[in-house]
């Protein structure tokens, strides 16, 4: 029996313990860490689609008045129908909202729109439609799952009006270059 | 000098101009007509582009508070500046509103989307962010070049205020239905 296979079997060396204690614990740490967020990452994802409203509807367990669907996308009435027509278009794929969209994601649902923005004008005639979608509660976003709201547009006093204040005169050309390189020095590829 | 040669080159034989009356002039009229739309779309094209402020804007005609660009989007900041980082995010190529963007123009558009929704929350921190686009003046568009708006959102009052009226008692769940089947019914891949 050598030295070293005693020192393994039975006890530390000092010098061992001193090398787990500094390096290989916090290692040992941060991959237990790791798992844990791993696991409770998936359990939140679980419970968030368990929870979803759109999931669900998704799945066929709450009913819908669709509009449309295929594998990427699910389209269907807002049942508040702030005019008439006003639809939801949604990823099938559960994302919370906008910041947490993949631009696949992004992709695959913007590129259906204009094919329902369209069926909507055939269908109804509006004079026009906006388009909206709405992230965080400070926002109105109330279900979180990323949709987008198509409202047709009939005239004034339809049921939707998008009030905004305009700040031109707050804002000289320096002071709207310096806002642009703020946000452009933050773009992540 | 044979007949047909005659027939060709000095008049008509009653039965050619019967035939040219009755089908070749109509065709005759259709490819000029054709034509004559083809060049009247090119024109309208020529000085849609010639018109657009955003073309000008891509263009470095008319200067702008540049966020991002690449080879198929830019985005600017909205001079109006509705909240602080208030951007415009526009395809490259002209297109006039949703309705009439290809679905490779939208996906091109929409997926560049969430990378600069996540640059202007690093750079602010607002609490949320609306997307917003508009089609056709009835729906307050007033550039007639494709745009997003990115409106983050720091609180009540801060400047957008989309107001709407719900309708859900005016609809019984079968009403619901038969809009979406209308809409679904003139969904065109």
């Amino acid at each position: 029996m050598n030295r070293s296979t005693n020192y393994g079997k039975f006890f530390r060396h000092p010098l061992t313990s001193l090398i787990q204690n500094s390096l290989l614990y916090p290692v040992q740490l941060y991959t237990i860490d790791k798992r844990l967020h791993f696991k409770l990452d998936r359990e939140e994802q679980k419970m968030a689609h368990e929870d979803c409203i759109f999931c669900k509807i998704i799945d066929g367990d709450i009913p819908s008045a669709k509009v449309y669907e295929d594998d990427k996308v699910y389209a269907f009435l807002d049942i508040s129908q702030v005019t008439k027509g006003h639809t939801l278009v949604i990823p099938k794929e559960h994302t919370k909202n906008i910041y947490e969209t993949p631009p696949e994601t992004a992709k695959e649902l913007f590129s259906r729109i204009p094919v329902i923005a369209n069926a909507i004008r055939d269908a109804y005639q509006p004079l026009g439609i906006n388009l909206l979608n709405n992230n965080e509660p400070v926002a109105e976003q109330s279900v979180f799952h990323l949709h987008v709201h198509l409202i047709p547009r009939y005239g004034d006093g339809d049921g939707y009006t998008p009030n905004w204040i305009t700040h031109t005169e707050d804002y000289t050309s320096d002071d709207l270059q310096a806002v642009a390189k703020a946000i452009n020095e933050q773009i992540k590829h």
